[in-house]
């Protein structure tokens, strides 16, 4: 008995006007959830708690069944997991932006002109930057996409009790990183960030690529600005806790990193690339692929929410197709009598927002033993009429792995 | 956008024989109530937890977002903010009654005989009191209605850990205070108060005004006694955590309290009374006002709680119809496509039983954005069916500022 579990990132809305007052998953034509809905059993489900909008890191802990509120330590150790880094325990993990500063060292743009090439040489060139009163600190830098990095600092008595040099808006000056407690710890950390930050800029200043930039016209990427320190969160692994293998098949950095921090495998499905272009096919034979070896198989589909985000309803429409066809490869192509499915959202992105929403997200799983209700389709509407009633995000993982036996028994 | 949440104080019933089997509300002629649940999401609502009866206190703590079991200090704070007093931090506040007590300090009478004059001219001679041997001791005393008063003690190194003086019951002795807990605070604050207790009934016994009432064959007023010792709870307002503006429409003295408590404003609506003759009319006009200048008004109609503690179940039917009157004028006399209206109770009170139980409240929401469900008209039992499924109190004002995209995202 194996469990796939296929996640529709923002899949879930709320009814659009423009759309006779139907939500895009009341529109699309999802003949594979709605057969999952109609021979499964149907709910919803608040990834966080009622009215709460989830992030999309606290979300998916919620969702593999770990309290965010108890175990989550920012999302920079996610990113930094996500796009391959080694993550040891204590170490310390920012987002970073390249950006563009002037000599008084305003923001001039955020991202550097959307930075598009060369950034990868540029993380190189601050990779394993030494400061010389610190020298027992170890920097590693990574490149991720556009203007998007990565920073980690390893070294003893780091703190992630610190703030923002990134002010999240331009033309002010960026922000000297301070500590967030009185402790030595968060101290130090804020003077390691400050004086990294300068050699960081120094070395960008003069960065052939940035003299090429200057003279292209272009904006030098001068600056790393950084956000969201975080560690690694301790966590019981997925697959210890359940006695199980588990894949994750997702092309974002967040989401691989989540799975790879709750102990899940990775795999890189040529493809798949986490926006609306993703070859939702691609993915879909990964994962019956992955039932050869793994007992739980999650499969993440971003471009859902990017539409959202963009209130373009029609192509959110076209992806929740996109996903019904990932969901139909699956249904046609595994044995019902030894898989549960299940669909659902991490979170509501209403097209009329743009932004995530509190918004319970629609639930149906399908498989041996579960007790089919009197759902016929698979909306926010009609699954909240199911028989699985109105759950939390920390239930999922327990309620699919209950399915296959896979849950321990509590007290005797 | 704009929420209005308008609150039937005991409003839900369970069936009722002589009803037919059907609850108040159900008998009820609601239109405006049904066309919130027909237009609107429907679920019913646990203000504390499955079976716990609410207390009037804590399920508005709930019901705003406030968990009792971590921020409930006692409710005398809340009487003592509900008449306006200005309750600091570490304040002790008391409810009291008058009382009439013998020689043996017996309790005759714990109301006075209902007493309906002069309890402002007795709450003045006690006011301002001070005690020889804790000079330092603060004594602010204020009558509320009838028989009932707020006495607030203000020094340093206060506790809220002792016993009440009232019994509870009459013939027998007034109880001393004691310390609950062995605290160096706790048993200087119960001597404060045995004290002061004693004072107190030195001014009552000879005041002119109890020697009138003796004269005229009445109970004299002669005693305080004093129940919930309750300090001011830490909270983060309302206003703050959602970013909004928020305002009372309430005139019962606790739910006054709980409101300016959680940081709202309040507003006096003449008519509005907190008793079954209350002009719902006004207190309908207020909120339409209100909501001028507030992104969040609450409206409380006591009515139909006081008709279930009386067991007069055709009184109540005819308080749930005042009850729709005034959403019938708000609905009336608002924009539907910037107002978010919800409907609930705090409580279930049912006739037959006289006082609040554990049973779900019914809650319908109407709204741009909301997820209509197939129930058609606002009952106990019918609401059950709706889309909301059944939530906690503490998920209520989330749930209502998520639609108008007040709650702050949890994580990234």
């Amino acid at each position: 008995m194996m469990v796939v579990l296929v996640l529709g990132d923002g899949m879930a809305d709320r009814p659009i006007k423009e759309l006779g007052g139907l939500t895009p998953l009341q529109v699309a034509k999802t003949p594979s959830m709605d057969k999952i809905a109609k021979l499964g059993v149907c709910g919803i489900m608040d990834t966080i708690s009622p009215g709460v909008p989830p992030g999309s890191d606290t979300a998916h802990l919620a969702i593999f069944g770990y309290d965010p509120s108890k175990v989550y330590e920012g999302r920079g150790v996610f990113e930094a997991l996500g796009i391959g880094l080694d993550v040891k325990k204590g170490d310390l993990c920012f987002r970073s932006n390249f950006a563009t500063v002037d000599e008084r060292m305003m923001v001039l743009d955020r991202r550097a002109g959307r930075i598009e090439e060369g950034g990868e040489e540029l993380a190189n060139a601050l990779d394993g930057v030494k400061l010389e009163s610190f020298p027992e600190i170890e920097v590693a830098f990574k490149h991720s996409t556009e203007h998007r990095g990565v920073l980690i600092l390893r070294g003893r008595g780091l703190s992630r009790m610190v703030s923002d040099s990134d002010p999240q808006v331009e033309n002010v000056s960026v922000h000297k990183v301070l500590p967030l407690e009185r402790s030595r710890e968060a101290e130090r950390t804020a003077r390691i960030l400050n004086m990294l930050t300068e050699k960081f800029h120094e070395i960008l200043q003069s960065h052939p690529l940035n003299v090429k930039r200057r003279a292209e016209g272009l904006l030098p990427a001068n600056f790393v600005l950084l956000r969201g320190a975080s560690v690694l969160p301790k966590l019981e692994p997925i697959t210890e806790r359940y006695g199980i293998k588990a894949l994750c098949v997702a092309a974002g950095a967040l989401y691989r990193g989540v799975c790879k921090a709750v102990g899940m495998d990775l795999i890189d499905v040529p493809g798949a690339t986490g926006t609306v272009e993703t070859d939702v096919i691609a993915k879909a034979k990964a994962a019956v692929e992955g039932l050869l070896k793994y007992d739980f198989v999650f499969v993440h589909v971003k471009g859902a929410d990017n539409a959202s985000h963009d209130g373009n309803a029609q192509q959110k429409i076209r992806m929740i197709e996109k996903i019904d066809a990932l969901l139909g490869y699956v249904l046609k192509n595994t044995d019902k009598d030894e898989l549960v499915i299940a669909v659902t959202a991490d979170h509501t992105t209403p097209i009329a927002v743009r932004e995530h929403a509190g918004d319970p997200v629609p639930l149906a799983i399908m498989g041996p033993g579960v007790r089919a209700d009197s759902v016929q389709r698979y909306s926010e509407i009609d699954c909240a009429e199911g028989g699985l009633g109105r759950i939390r995000g920390l239930d999922l993982t327990p309620t699919l792995m209950n399915y296959i036996g896979r849950v321990k028994k509590y007290g005797e």
